[in-house]
């Protein structure tokens, strides 16, 4: 006891290696790489009950979800917890381990396929748990979400784990959202088929982070993993959409020298920014920087000069993995920095204009990207709230009818996005305005645009189809569907 | 309750802003950018018996310690207990705050000058205690020293509180130590000098972990910040010193292509890093990757291919920060990844060769580089005991006489670096090899060095200065040396 403090007296240099992450690799000259997965899952004492988590990055070309749990399902343990930054079809891979009971639990932003329907059927023993992408990064920094073991799909790894998402035959660019699970998971093992000698040049994760890493032959399939070239919407409802869309932002007040903008990788949203690039060029006006999901023509925007910054915590196709690799003014950023609510400011609250999808919206301007109007599980909140709270203009484009029914409805199937953060909605009919926001009504108003109330809109589409069927009730509780803050903002029930 | 878990209903979008820095900046368009010192320290709510914390790397040419314990001394608040990653000789400025209690605890690598006449006196109420910059890192990141209040000196901060070093009147270069209090504190306050708009292009540490930020006329001299250029020793005992340690280094089984090593910012160190290079070009043998405190030799080093990578955490001269702003294969890194050694593998544990310079050795080849062999506080741990656990080879040099006295002693006055650690000392008079190492005797046998025992040198020196004064006893205890671990290997006592 020295002044009212308990020491420890030095026992000599390695008698006492703290642990955060377990300790053995800190040893000096201790060796991180393993033979196997199952070897890696002996070395981090994983458990049933334990949660493990992966990030999707990977998006459909993944192979490390279902490498790593059939290597758990082969060693017989069971009842887990599955956070992933998000699940993508190639995931319907992993329904046996649902079925069987290897997986008991999800927590994902994305949820669609053969896991929707399993989720949607009440097969899982506990609800899932949708997030966005900045509450789950809130959910893991502040604690709420412990992760055991995340297995970390590694695009480059060197032999003592710094890893980067640019190199490597699997490249995924970003590592936006891997960045928080391997700086707060228990146990980190990286999962990599570009094994390379330390230490790397360009670090992402870094080594202090990582306990263990395994070589396999192959972590995904770049067809899966990025589309080769941006695809350019030709269906001239589209290009109405983006063209509204564009003289919203025109008009609006925020269209100025150094705006900030932020484009989804939608259809309408995506084919919005050749519009916009053209107005920026015809005025002269250049953004201070871009967020994103990034893709190649954000990419073009900055080479050409009409952007100053990307900040990138998921790179869509080759072109943005291939300008985060190369450009220093492309900035790789975690899920954190993007969009968690918790800390001193994500970057979407810089936003001033973003553009972004959905699956339906309705007169209050809720907006669902998760469900269909049917109630059946297809897609992934993401960033959508996020940054819809975050920026200062939100516009939701989306076709007024897809197929035979108006997507304009009285109340969305699944609150995702609330319309208190929805500004404009904009559809091949017409453009509706946030009563919220008196201040764009009257910026506006002349702009030629056909703008209605979202109640003309809603009516407009019902004259066209036909009032829709009442959207099933559904039965118990399945899921649970997170608003950012850590609130509970809307539930899944069962389906059929 | 739905499935045994509480959930808290959505009740809007700001409703419930989760705040793990208090939130309020967290807000939709709130403002970080305040008046003052003193409003800032409102801002934080800092009261009496806090933590505060500082980096040191505007070392001697620091303002902000001062100008913040200023303003907090005018506001009334005392008690509080002051972290630094170090303190130099321009910190004397802190006293009269020591003296009228507003400081109380100190806790820190360096200490030197009028500060540790204070300490030494034993008129701090609480024991200082010295940490070394990993065992700092891992101090913060487990929690052990939590800290209230981080007043981070921004070279460059945008109004959001992106922050980097390379940039601004007072460029400091890497913010490596600056990053581990930014991500831990329960708050953080950044000091600028050079207010910029949002975004920074460069990023050390992000607007996420930045509550508030304050412009002040000047965070610190250039002059005292980093030295315009390398000194290079013309000293014959320095030189030869560098000599033989340089010849270690050939012959130690670790000189191969592809190795790696680190140089200390002292003298013969330095000076070593001259020799190393001509062995280097001679032999055609280029190393992966040097780690320090860089400076504008090792920067040279680089950019002549003779160093594949510098990771950087603490620019000491103008040259090695002018490098980290322009060269992407000098990589600035936290200390948390220079040193940490309760991760997964900091990077002192990748480093082959070190060398380093002390105050005092002993035949047991302990290691002083905090205090005189007088007890006198003079120095600090720094890096030195991480990076001789860490490295394969560490290499303490140092002249066998300094003034009229040995500094190869019996036992050293304070030990700070234990002897395991230490592979070999190298003298102007000689070099002298761990017993623990009987293959760097193999190694070196017919290397052409004045090889003798540790013994023998502590013999030859005292033949040469007369038997040494019994270093003084000392009375209670005013301080405690911490070991990186987290114990304690030795303390300070009262002297006088």
């Amino acid at each position: 006891m020295v002044a009212g403090s308990k020491i420890i007296p030095y026992g000599g240099p390695w008698a006492c290696i703290p642990s955060r992450k377990g300790g053995k690799s800190a040893d000096k000259g201790s060796e991180k790489v393993l033979q196997s997965v199952e070897e890696a899952i002996d070395a981090v004492g994983l458990r049933d009950g334990m949660t493990i988590s992966f990030h999707h990055h990977m998006r459909n070309g993944d192979y490390v979800m279902k490498l790593v749990v059939d290597a758990i399902a082969r060693k017989g343990i069971r009842g887990l917890k599955l956070s992933a930054s998000s699940l993508s079809a190639v995931q319907d891979s992993l329904l046996p381990h649902l079925e069987s009971g290897v997986i008991v639990a999800l927590d994902t932003s994305g949820i669609r396929g053969e896991i929707g329907k399993f989720v949607s059927a009440g097969k899982l023993p506990n609800p899932v748990m949708i997030r966005t992408h900045g509450g789950r990064a809130r959910a893991i920094e502040s604690g709420e979400l412990p992760i055991d073991v995340f297995f970390v799909s590694a695009p480059t790894c060197d032999i003592y784990g710094n890893i980067n998402g640019v190199e490597g035959p699997a490249a995924c660019g970003s590592m936006g959202y891997a960045m928080v699970d391997a700086a707060h998971a228990a146990k980190v093992v990286a999962i990599t088929d570009n094994l390379v000698p330390h230490p790397l040049h360009r670090i992402s994760i870094p080594q202090t982070q990582v306990n263990y890493i395994v070589k396999v032959d192959s972590i995904g399939d770049p067809k899966g993993i990025s589309t080769g070239s941006l695809r350019i919407s030709s269906d001239p409802k589209e290009l109405m959409i983006s063209d509204y869309a564009s003289t919203v932002i025109e008009h609006s007040g925020y269209f100025k020298q150094g705006f900030s903008l932020q484009m989804g990788s939608g259809g309408a949203s995506l084919s919005a920014a050749k519009f916009i690039r053209q107005k920026m060029l015809d005025k002269g006006i250049k953004a201070a920087f871009g967020v994103g999901g990034v893709t190649g023509l954000f990419v073009e925007m900055m080479e050409e000069g009409l952007v100053e910054l990307l900040f990138d915590t998921q790179s869509f196709d080759s072109e943005s993995i291939r300008s985060l690799r190369k450009n220093s003014r492309h900035l790789e950023m975690s899920a954190a920095y993007y969009a968690n609510p918790g800390n001193c400011g994500p970057i979407v609250n810089n936003v001033d204009v973003v553009i972004l999808s959905a699956t339906e919206a309705d007169i209050h301007f809720n907006v669902n990207v998760l469900t269909g109007s049917d109630g059946k599980l297809m897609g992934a909140p993401g960033g959508h709230p996020d940054t819809a709270a975050g920026s200062k203009l939100c516009i939701v484009a989306l076709p007024l009818l897809r197929k035979n029914f108006s997507v304009i409805r009285d109340a969305v199937h699944t609150i995702v996005t609330p319309g208190e953060t929805v500004d404009v909605i904009v559809t091949d009919r017409g453009v509706a305005i946030n009563p919220l926001r008196q201040d764009l009504t009257y910026n506006l108003k002349d702009s030629g645009l056909p703008i209605l109330s979202i109640e003309a809109l809603w009516q407009l589409g019902n004259e066209l189809t036909g009032t829709p069927e009442p959207a099933p009730v559904g039965g118990e509780i399945v899921g649970l569907v997170e608003y950012r803050d850590g609130t509970i903002i809307d539930v899944i029930r069962k389906l059929g």
